[in-house]
């Protein structure tokens, strides 16, 4: 841990009594007890987080930060560099999954530019760019097959501009974060800070991100792997895992995420890339993971084992792995659904129905 | 099968062209091939069901049939009787989850009385009765353990309320029919019925309910097992299986399903009582499984068997056992975002972004 260079952020508990007084209203409510499953114990972890406030969860806000990498130039990704500001323009003007999922939803989506290489402004022409936020810490992260990722100062700068989004949505009254990515390149990278922070095997993390497969994937394994030979991320430091073998907005991600719980602000997670940024957020500051909520589980290999290490449990299971936020969006209903029906429902007693002699 | 007293209804083929045209549209729209999983397999049969319209699914209406089962005298809920009629008092409340979820979705909720026994004016007492529709074939189903549910005549009855329904909520714009029910006792007659149209053990198919366990649910086992070896239902005749172990609510299903899969209309399943009446929907009908979207996975130990039976996938594994439509409501939003995403989102040719070389 490099505690000493990245500010020190506690992450406060859960609140114990509106966990309880949460569970005690579960038990009242007209329905057998335990009879709506994952919504009952979502309930009552969003009371835990929120202190009792569920209804925050209905004003979300979206942030999909978007950057490039170098280590797309190894041919780890079945699309060319460019796409990623093609795509930035494509989430700004409608036409991508999530854009449409948020134009539905009705919640904003803020798309962030830590770090998009190329001419940004000239792909945008003709562009609504209200909801593009420009915070570009550098023109995408090193090709870490030849050199480190990222410098500690850029890393640094990143994870600001993940915590300053969220702040920036908090002040504009959003009750939950949704977040997203976009990057070409990424699932290389963050196979490769799941693999250095976990210590397992690359093979076991590495999937085909947008599609690449056979000898495509053994490549990508093996540019995973000789990264980890070469730079040696300290396990224990996730400044250094995000440095060497990183990318900016996975850590702008791991900042936000920090940001977030330390407002006690519930995170809806989305796939592979937003995962593994969690795990480095729990590992920079301990009970994070308290204010997480894990929308899906992808198709992604290295998203089950990200999962698993931080204890969370998938809402859905959509065989999805396109990233974006998407599944997170998707998600996002159930999880309104869960805050409102805790809410919303009538009691037993205030039903005037009687009470069962069920377990 | 029945099929001289019952009407043939014919079930018309889903529209080959539609699909190969959705298939094709899937392809070109911009995400990697495949990477929206389940959503793009569920637009694509969307397209199958309704010829290409799949903004149908916007207006969804839900349809709750609350009726009562004498076979819960035996003791196999964990809930008395007048239960049925005060949850339709908290469906036409509010305070229910189905209404409670109806509210924030949108979506009409009627609730129809296809057998509630008792003195229902008086449970409704002081409450909105707009979105009840009164159709009651008799006041309740006879208990099987000592006489045949219905005759032949109040299962067509039931039948024909069900139908009725739909065609009303089509005439009215549904797009996409929700189903649901109410009614102590269903998961026993639900049971029953589907070990006797499947041939499995009762022991397989019988589970907690409402929140049975230990000696009431092997006590349950033993009701529906002793109700099949003395009633025999054919179980090569759906409406034979429906009068000796059925129930009103479920028959009305069977007949819901049958007039929306004739109406080429999508029908959102819930759980294990209306699955169950799904296959026999397809028994009497065949083809109907193809217009039918399995909304989620219950604990419920046999709807998984009818899920199998039916070959249907569900969008959703909450651990929910409450009924009463909720599964598919909480679904709804996912196959709206897949008819969303499918006629929303840009190609790569209209966002201007390079085409990979993925699979």
């Amino acid at each position: 841990m490099s505690g000493a260079r990245s500010p020190r952020v506690q992450i406060p508990p859960p609140d114990d009594g509106a966990r309880r007084a949460a569970e005690a209203r579960q038990r009242e409510l007209l329905k057998p007890p335990g009879s709506l499953g994952r919504l009952e114990r979502l309930a009552v972890e969003l009371a835990a987080m929120t202190g009792g406030d569920l209804r925050g969860v209905e004003r979300a806000a979206f942030l999909v930060f978007a950057a490039d990498h170098g280590v797309a130039a190894e041919g780890v990704s079945a699309y060319p560099a460019e796409v990623t500001r093609q795509m930035v323009r494509a989430f700004l003007s409608g036409g991508a999954a999530i854009a449409v999922l948020a134009r539905r939803a009705g919640f904003p989506l803020w798309v962030v530019d830590v770090g998009v290489c190329g001419d940004l402004d000239a792909a945008l022409e003709g562009v609504d760019r209200q909801q593009l936020v420009r915070a570009r810490v550098r023109d995408g992260a090193r090709n870490f097959a030849h050199e480190p990722a990222l410098r500690p100062d850029e890393v640094d700068a990143a994870l600001a501009v993940g915590a300053t989004r969220v702040e920036a949505a908090l002040v504009a009254g959003a009750g939950l974060i949704g977040l997203g990515e976009m990057g070409i390149g990424n699932t290389t990278a963050a196979a490769a800070v799941l693999a250095a922070a976990t210590g397992c095997d690359p093979r076991a993390v590495t999937g085909p991100g947008t599609g690449i497969d056979g000898r495509g994937l053994e490549s990508k394994v093996e540019v995973v792997r000789s990264a980890l030979a070469r730079h040696r991320p300290d396990p224990d430091d996730p400044l250094d895992v995000l440095a060497k073998v990183g990318g900016l907005e996975i850590a702008a991600l791991t900042g936000a995420i920090v940001a977030a719980a330390a407002a006690r602000t519930p995170v809806l997670l989305d796939g592979f890339i937003v995962t593994t940024a969690a795990l480095l957020a729990e590992a920079l500051a301990p009970g994070c993971r308290d204010y997480l909520i894990a929308a899906h589980r992808s198709r992604e290999p290295g998203h089950g084992l990200a999962l698993e290490r931080l204890a969370l449990s998938p809402l859905l299971d959509l065989d999805l792995r396109l990233g974006e936020g998407s599944g997170a969006a998707l998600a996002l209903p159930v999880v309104i659904a869960a805050a409102a029906l805790h809410t919303e429902m009538a009691t037993f007693a205030e039903a005037g129905v009687s009470a069962g002699d069920g377990p």
